[in-house]
């Protein structure tokens, strides 16, 4: 049991960690052969803080949410494609064409499409008719943030209204899932992950910047400095002051990225087991973090991108995530791939039979 | 798309290769991003050859095989369990109580169970009754193998019949799954695919030994010692002639690791999706490429395993496997909790949108 729990272990009892860690270690099965699933069931018994542990753990409902904003940045040219492709992929995820959702369909996860600030909103006499098995919710600031290199992305009343609306808005779904992934949408926005993990881990743009969806050599030169010039910004108007994580939202940040890290906290605070994508996902997780460290505790990373600074964000929140097969695709896409897994851990944890139960020889 | 393809680009026209890559490359998502799963779509296309590419790959419906026989060389002490934990494993297959019981639950794989020799074979009235979804079959060799350190496995006529059996077993299935899985139970199969590693590769025992399901110092070099032994006596027999795969097998290998050799061999034979588990399968598997290396071509990796001589396997087989969570329990658990994925690769090979369908702008 590597990961840290600290806030778990200051909600649960030390009878009750003994008896999860003794029921994990009764199994019929070598000490430990089961590896990270057995730190994910472990987790996940602490957050659902059973006090009977024979009960289920029910996380055969999982949902993902899809959040999807536009960015001001974008207008740089940073990104292989036009700001009007959020809005396609937000059509897209309501047809029922996009990895997302071949992946939620192959692995009975619900899809909740979130419009937290697409540039032009989508036009559509009925959206919610095109989504099966899912909703789309409408959560809008406004239509896509400034363009952070020349001013703030937001104002502060609009980085709060992220974190608020996050939270309102997953608050409808607790009563019907245990497990919520977290996903995104929004073309630019690895420029804005980038920066904001500049500003709250304080390292360089060198170790955040990554080729996002596949840029030119020209482009990823263009997209470090606009980075570094828009860390550089942030730093002299905050010379005289404290930068809290919400400051670092307003300035460099998307809309998508504060209403996932709003969500998230609501989660943690409900003891839903939160699970992270990519990049994205991840920078908005360091960032409810950074609003409340005991978020960490209820996070599953789900898998590790090709994304370049995805490897400091991981780092930064010591986490290892369960798959790593070389994706760089964001929208959730890796948060669904990892809910088998995530199930399989509380099946185990629950059904498997003990050395007693089985009548097997104890063999460690 | 890295993996090999020899046999599969030759069974394929260069044409429909074509097709199957530019399908890949069509959907609404940058170039490349779905990364391993692009390649196991490709794979799985080209297995299944399907002319009309829009025909649907049918991997709903997958299986775990688990392949269970006792070893002679578990006399010697160089496990942390004894030969009868085999039989006590088996009875917990067939009551639904072990990991793989509740992964094959958790991901609707349906499990079937072979008995290829333990020591005693089990006594139940109605074995398969207790078994859900599910077989047990009846393919025994013998009462257990020889202690390889001290003499052959087995003889070449059961090495044969462990091919020819494995492979009728599996053909009964063909007509129910287009992915099978493997994997095994039995104390000391390490020992013996370990013993087979070497003799298949010319590498040292260093490179193939490990702790199996966590034994103490002194039992390691015990097992080391063991195998080095074994590995000078096969190759002082074969001092005047050629060391064939098959030898390889009735010298030093096992019941179980036979049959799923020859079911592997069936497997590609017919187009089907061999998904191979940790280190004792994948031993299976590089004898079963041995025997025919076109076999390599309809194999996926389920994961990598904690086992150390897995990494040599891998590397030999050029293979990538999808999941790395420190697994290293064997029964077919780590191809279980794969299927997800292969499920997933299809479902987007075969519903993704393309640039042109979603009316999304191409963004390469």
């Amino acid at each position: 049991m590597q990961f840290n729990i600290e806030n778990l272990a200051q909600i649960n009892t030390p009878e009750f960690i003994e008896q999860v860690k003794d029921k994990i270690d009764g199994k019929t099965k070598p000490l430990g052969a089961l590896g990270q699933l057995e730190d994910l069931a472990f987790q996940m018994a602490l957050i659902q803080q059973q006090q009977n542990i024979q009960q289920k753990l029910d996380v055969a409902k999982a949902a993902v949410f899809v959040f999807a904003g536009d960015h001001g940045i974008a207008a740089q040219g940073i990104s292989i494609a036009p700001s009007e492709v959020t809005q396609q992929m937000v059509a897209n995820f309501l047809n029922g064409g996009a990895a997302i959702n071949c992946f939620c369909a192959a692995n009975q996860v619900q899809l909740h499409v979130v419009d937290t600030g697409v540039l032009t909103p989508l036009q559509h006499p009925n959206k919610s008719a095109y989504l099966q098995n899912g909703s789309f919710i409408e959560s809008r600031i406004a239509a896509g943030t400034q363009d952070f290199s020349q001013t703030s992305a937001m104002t502060t009343e609009q980085a709060q209204a992220c974190i608020n609306q996050g939270a309102e808005l997953i608050k409808a779904y607790f009563n019907q899932y245990s497990v919520i992934g977290f996903g995104e949408m929004g073309i630019g926005n690895t420029s804005s992950a980038s920066a904001l993990t500049c500003l709250l881990t304080e390292q360089g743009a060198e170790l955040t910047v990554g080729r996002g969806t596949g840029i030119s050599d020209e482009q990823y030169r263009l997209k470090l400095n606009l980075i570094k010039q828009s860390v550089s910004r942030v730093k002299q108007k905050f010379a005289d002051k404290n930068l809290q994580p919400l400051d670092c939202l307003a300035e460099v940040g998307g809309f998508e990225i504060g209403q996932m890290a709003g969500a998230m906290l609501a989660c943690s605070e409900a003891k839903k087991i939160i699970v992270v994508d990519g990049f994205i996902s991840t920078a908005a997780a360091l960032l409810a973090c950074r609003i409340n460290e005991n978020c960490r505790d209820y996070m599953v990373f789900a898998h590790k991108s090709e994304e370049y600074g995805h490897k400091l964000l991981l780092a930064e929140l010591s986490a290892k995530p369960l798959l790593d097969i070389n994706m760089r695709l964001g929208e959730g896409t890796g948060a669904a791939l990892s809910i088998p897994l995530i199930r399989s851990a509380a099946h185990f944890y629950n059904n498997m039979a003990s050395f007693a139960d089985a009548e097997v020889t104890k063999v460690v």
